[in-house]
C-alpha cells in the first residue's frame, strides 16, 4: 500500500488486504446459520448506494423495492435449501443487458425508457437462482467509447474505465458485490483494475449472449466484476451451466463450486502492446511482484527467454486492427438501422464509425476472421510452455478525466476468446490497479484455481 | 407428369414443366426495356393472393397497399439503376422474422398483434435491396411441428409441409416468386417439395439470424422457396453479401449472380433413413432419373458401390437424437420463460417438452455438440468422392391430412451443416415432389451451378 497518495475527490486510500465490503460467498456460512441474512447483506449495499450514488453515479435504474421484494431467500437457508450458490445476492447489472422490471437503455438517449418484454437469458436463469437485481448500470454509449457519467469510487475526478462503467463503480464502491458488464476488447477487466475490482472474462461463448445488445458479437464475453474472485466465478459459472453458451458452444465444465487453489509451475510473463506506454513506476510494481512470485519457486518465462513468446508479442499489434474489422462488420446491423431512424440520438463518435460500416467489403471481414482464427492457433501454442500467462490489466491506476482509458493490456485476450481475470492486488498512488492472469481456450476452471492461489500469496 | 392422379381439392396437375407463374429473374429484362414493370409483377402477384388466399390461407398477415407503395422500382430499371437483383420484388416471410410494419406472432396466440420494433437483419437488408414484402406466412407453431391453418395449392386436402407451410404454399400458388423460412430440420426443403417449388438452405451461418426466432440457433438456416433456382439463389446471396453471417461465419463469397450451369461428373446417391418408408413407385421415378443421369455419363455411386458412403448412411440413423439434443438444451431460453407468463397459449405438444428441456444436463449438450461435430467430419470425407450428393427431398408428394410430413429426407443436411437444396422436378399423382441435391460445407457455389445443370436437364 502506498501512503504517499496524490491527493484524491472522493474515495479513499485503496488497500487491496482491507476490503470495502464483505464478499457475497463470505457470508454464505453466516447465512446458513442464522447470524447474518441475505435481506441484511442487501439492505448492507442498499445503504452504500445511499450514500454514494450522488457523486458516482453508476446507476441508470434502481429498483430497490424490488429487490427487497425478491429478498425471500432468508427462509431458504434458514431450511438448508438455497436456491443456488446465489441465492439472495445482490447483483447490478450494465445496462445493455434486458431486463423485464427495469429500462434497457445502452447508454443511449435513442433508448430512453426502452422496457423490454422479457429478462435476457443470463438474467432469467440468475434470478431463478435467487439473484436480486438492484439496478442497472452505466455503459459507455452502445457498450463502446462515449462515456457516461460515473466516477470512479476511489478518486471522483477520474474515470471508472468502461464500457461497463456503473458495474466497476458499484462493485468498487460497495454497492453490491457483483456487476455484471460486457467485453468487445477491455471493458470487463479494465474497470474492474480501476475501480479495485476483481474480475473473471471467461472464454469466448461459454454464456450465451440473447438478450443483450451483441454488436461485436464474435468477441463480445459476458463477464462478471466482484468483490470476489469466488463471487465473480460462482456467479458465471452457475448463469454458463444454466443458461448455455453461444451458438454452438459448450457452458463452462464441472459442477459450480470454487476451485481450490492451485499453485502455478510456470508463467509467461507478456508485456502486450501496452507496456512502452506504462511508466517505470508502473513497471516496477509489476516487476518486483514477479520477483517475489519468483523467490516462491515460480518459474517466469518471457519474450527474452523463449521466442516463440516474443512472435506472440509482436502478433499482438495486430490485435487492434482485426478487432476493428470485426466489430465494424458486425455493428453494421442494428447501427446502420438506428441510425437511419435516430442519428439524431448518436454521439459524434458513434456517427463517425457509420460510413465505414455501411462501405464495408463483406470480404475484408471473411479475411480478419481468418487472422483472428491464425492468432488463437498460435497462443494456443503457448500452452506447452507454461500454466497461465500473466501482465498488467492496464497501464496504470485510472487516468484523470472521463476518458475510459487504454485497451491495450486487455483486448489482446478478447481476440483470442481464452479466458482472462484480474485481481486488485496493487495500489499505486493510492488507487488500485490490477495484476492480469490469462489462461488458455476452455481451461477456465485450471485458471480460477491458479488466480486464488496468486492472490492468496499476494495478500498474505 | 402423371396424368392419372387421383382426385384432388382445388388445386391442378401438377406439371413441373409448366410453372405456375414467371419466375422474378426472368421478367428482368422486361423491366429493363419496359415491357414489364415490377409494379405490374407485383399486380399479378396480388391477383393470385386475392384469388386463392381464402382456401390457402398462406398468410397471418399481408400488407398490400405497404406493398405497393414500396414499388418504387420501376423508375429505377428505367433509369438503368436497379438497387439490386431483387429490386422490386415481392417477398413473403415466415412469421417468425420480425417486420416492422406487420406483426410477428411466431405462429403462437401468446404472441398474436406483436409488433416488433425493428426489422430482423435480413428484412432490413432486402427492403434496402428493393424486396416488396407484401406478407408474413404462416409458421408451424415456434416453427417446429404444431400445425398451421395452410392447405396445400395443389390439393387443399393435404398438407403444405411444416414449418415453413405458408412460404411454401404462398410460393407453390402463385403469390409470390420467393418465400423465406427457416429450417432446422427439414422444415423449408420439406415444404418446397410438397408445394412445387424450389429451395435452398445455404451452408450453415452465411445468413445472420438477428431478429428471428431461433430456437435451436445451431442447426437453424435461413433459406429461400422459389419460383426458381436463380430467385432462391439470388436473394440468399444478396442477403449473405448485405447482412453476414452468423457469428463468426463468413458470408457467401464471390459476386451476386447466379452461377453458369455445370455438368456434375460423379454424384453420391444417398438414401437417408427416409428410403426405407417410401414407396416402390416413388422409388422408381428416383431410380429412373438416376438412369437417366448414367445414360448422360453421369457415374452415379452409392452404398453399394462403396463402403464409406454405406458408413455415413448408417450414420444418419443418429441425426434425430442428436438433432432433438440441441434443440432441447437451444430451447430452454426463450421457452421456459415464455412457458411461465404464457403456458395457457402453448398447444399440448408444444408443453410436452418443456420438462425435458427444463431437467436437461448440459454435459449431454456437450455430447451432442461433439457427436454433431463428429458427423460433419465424417461427411466431409465424402467430398472427394463426388461432385455432390442425390436423394429425393420426401419420401412422397404432401400426405392426406394436415400434419407435416417426415423430415427424414431432409435432417441429416441441417445437422450437418452442409448446403441443400430442392428441384420440383418429378409429379406424382398429379403432385410434386422434389429432387434434392447436398453439396459440401462452403461449397454453395458450385451446388446451384450444378443443380441449375440437373434441372435443365430434367426439364429439358
Amino acid at each position: 500500500m502506498d501512503e504517499s497518495a496524490t491527493p484524491k475527490a472522493g474515495g479513499e486510500i485503496y488497500d487491496p488486504r482491507a476490503p470495502g465490503m464483505m464478499p457475497f460467498h463470505t457470508a454464505l456460512p453466516a447465512f446458513r446459520d442464522g447470524s447474518d441474512t441475505p435481506s441484511a447483506y442487501l439492505e448492507r449495499c442498499i445503504a452504500v448506494i445511499e450514500a454514494r450514488e450522488g457523486e458516482i453515479k453508476a446507476f441508470v435504474n434502481t429498483n430497490l423495492e424490488g429487490a427487497r421484494a425478491a429478498a425471500a431467500a432468508d427462509k431458504r437457508y434458514r431450511d438448508g435449501r438455497p436456491a443456488s450458490p446465489l441465492d439472495g445476492m445482490p447483483l447490478v447489472v450494465k445496462d445493455v443487458i434486458d431486463t423485464e422490471d427495469m429500462p434497457t437503455e445502452h447508454g443511449s438517449p435513442m433508448f430512453a425508457g426502452r422496457r423490454p418484454e422479457w429478462d435476457a437469458a443470463c438474467i432469467y436463469w440468475l434470478r431463478k437462482g435467487g439473484a436480486v437485481i438492484t439496478g442497472k448500470t452505466v455503459t459507455a454509449e452502445f457498450a463502446t467509447r462515449p462515456p457516461g457519467p460515473t466516477r470512479n469510487p476511489w478518486d471522483t475526478e477520474r474515470t471508472p474505465g468502461g464500457s461497463s462503467s456503473g458495474s466497476g463503480a458499484a462493485v468498487g464502491a460497495g454497492m453490491a458485490p457483483v456487476g455484471l458488464g460486457t467485453q468487445v476488447r477491455g471493458s470487463v477487466l479494465r474497470p474492474a483494475s480501476y475501480c479495485g475490482t476483481y474480475a473473471i472474462k471467461p472464454s469466448y461463448g461459454v454464456i450465451t449472449l440473447n438478450g443483450l445488445l451483441t454488436t461485436s458479437r464474435s468477441i463480445n464475453h459476458l463477464g462478471a466484476l466482484a468483490a470476489s474472485l469466488e463471487d465473480a466465478w460462482l456467479t458465471l459459472h452457475w448463469t454458463s451451466r444454466m443458461a448455455g453458451g453461444e451458438i454452438n458452444h459448450a457452458p463452462l465444465a464441472g459442477k459450480t463450486r470454487m476451485p481450490a487453489p492451485a499453485r502455478p509451475g510456470r508463467l509467461i510473463r507478456l508485456e502486450t502492446v501496452g507496456w512502452q506506454q506504462t511508466s517505470d513506476a508502473v513497471k516496477a510494481l509489476f516487476e518486483d511482484f514477479l520477483e517475489k512470485l519468483a523467490g516462491e519457486g515460480i518459474e517466469i518465462i518471457g519474450r527474452n527467454e523463449d521466442p516463440e513468446v516474443d512472435r506472440i508479442e509482436r502478433m499482438f499489434a495486430d490485435t487492434n486492427e482485426i478487432s476493428s474489422a470485426l466489430s465494424t462488420w458486425e455493428g453494421r446491423y442494428p447501427m446502420l438501422a438506428w441510425a437511419e431512424r435516430g442519428a439524431e440520438h448518436f454521439s459524434e463518435m458513434a456517427l463517425k464509425g457509420l460510413d465505414e460500416k455501411r462501405d464495408m467489403d463483406p470480404d475484408a471481414y471473411v479475411q480478419a476472421l481468418q487472422r483472428a482464427q491464425g492468432m488463437r492457433q498460435a497462443f494456443a501454442a503457448l500452452a506447452g510452455k507454461g500454466d497461465a500467462c500473466i501482465a498488467l490489466t492496464a497501464d496504470g491506476p485510472a487516468p484523470q478525466g472521463m476518458n475510459t482509458g487504454d485497451v491495450a493490456f486487455c483486448d489482446p485476450f478478447s481476440l483470442l476468446h481464452v479466458p482472462a481475470l484480474t485481481l486488485p492486488i496493487f495500489s499505486f498512488d493510492g488507487l488500485p490497479l490490477g495484476l492480469q492472469l490469462i489462461g488458455f481456450a476452455g481451461q477456465d476452471t485450471r485458471l480460477v484455481a491458479e488466480a486464488a492461489w496468486i492472490r492468496d500469496f499476494a495478500l498474505d
